[in-house]
């Protein structure tokens, strides 16, 4: 499990650690002319009017990306579900509730995109026999729900005959690179971010993350960092090894 | 289903209606040396570490009730769970996330209050196998959740020997009415204030709200209005029943 491939990483780093993000902007556009879509946030998946399942995925970590994308002049489309917070400047943002709504928006746009990443947390799930009205509680004390699973949005792009570059996330509480590296392989990604949600201050609702990042044939580690600083370096990645793709 | 008593209130609503909150405060403290309970917000019930079943409650009502009370001059604690709003000055906030801490936080201090007004929707229901690691789809495309009522924090406040008074809110989208009284009766409540949520722009999330106020002897309609404004009218209808009890 020990991450490898930190060598490049570190090189990558160390050359471009002296750029702020500022100067990116003007003087190395290293997403000119790349059409990004990006998912963020919870989806929610009603029981009746009044309830619903959702999960703590604040959307930070993918406005962060949306942001960072922007300035690394990219052209981005910002698929959300409901969060607290605003959208960057200068994003298309479709906002959706439910998995299904999130699916549609995206197979329906990803058409144009050169690079899909996936950063939402979908409810695998959804109510099978969700109700019109509030349900009322039972006299016998117990209540049981059906679930169904939702369309998987990730391996729908990524399972295109025209599929872009697609990253997906992992969030996980344990043997987060085993899972990781599963879903990258089982989905066909190009690239996985996993990062341990079980860790106090970071991931979910936090301003800071640290991730793994992982592709068919490399790892690379981004340090604890502010999300915006990661994003960034995120995409740092996604670009070199997108243009490995299109070699 | 028809509204009665609707013309004492018009006589109070009109009484008090040259009266700003603002001058309420200096003139006429309704609620001086009162300590009010509030309610405020959703509860949410884990899944797993990442998952969880809440509902749309955003805490507004509740958080509008607190700082009317403030100004009525009544000593105020509120109970809240997690909402994206800032709590009122002068409040004493405490924070709980599922419905089993929220009914820890208030029965350990209901004790030292005169009046409680139960504003969260609280869920009825948690996990009853909730997960320490966060779940893996299943290959079979199916998934059971059982569940297990919470305890009853209204009725558990209002059957205490020493019970403030205590007034609870029905969220209803069918039946308001005949709901919201077989919930005062079966709680032995002494008011009950029930809202449509299946009304677009009003309830949950919105900054309007509409109130059927009901006790065991009296129905008041406070007609749709800013969450601050009924909840001075509704504290009005508060005050004056409290009193009412004390006779």
């Amino acid at each position: 499990e020990i991450v490898t491939a930190l060598d490049s990483f570190v090189a990558l780093n160390m050359a471009c650690s002296p750029i702020t993000p500022a100067q990116n902007i003007s003087k190395n556009a290293l997403l000119s002319g790349k059409r990004i879509m990006i998912t963020a946030g919870p989806t929610r998946e009603a029981i009746d009017p009044v309830r619903y399942i959702s999960n703590h995925s604040s959307g930070k970590m993918g406005y962060a990306i949306a942001k960072a994308a922007v300035e690394l002049g990219a052209k981005v489309t910002l698929v959300s579900g409901p969060v607290n917070i605003l959208p960057p400047e200068n994003v298309e943002v479709e906002s959706v509730v439910s998995a299904q709504q999130m699916y549609d928006a995206v197979m329906s746009d990803i058409g144009s995109h050169d690079i899909f990443i996936a950063c939402a947390a979908v409810a695998d799930y959804r109510v099978d026999n969700a109700s019109n009205h509030k349900m009322k509680k039972n006299k016998d004390d117990g209540l049981t729900l059906s679930f169904i699973q939702n369309p998987d949005i990730l391996k729908s792009v990524a399972a295109l005959d025209t599929a872009p570059f697609t990253v997906g996330f992992a969030a996980e509480t344990q043997d987060m690179i085993e899972y990781a590296k599963s879903k990258l392989i089982r989905k066909k990604l190009n690239m996985i971010a996993a990062n341990d949600v079980s860790k106090p201050g970071l991931g979910f609702n936090s301003d800071k993350n640290a991730l793994i990042v992982i592709t068919p044939e490399k790892e690379y580690e981004l340090a604890q960092a502010s999300k915006d600083s990661l994003a960034v370096n995120l995409l740092r990645l996604v670009e070199r090894e997108y243009q490995e793709t299109q070699k």
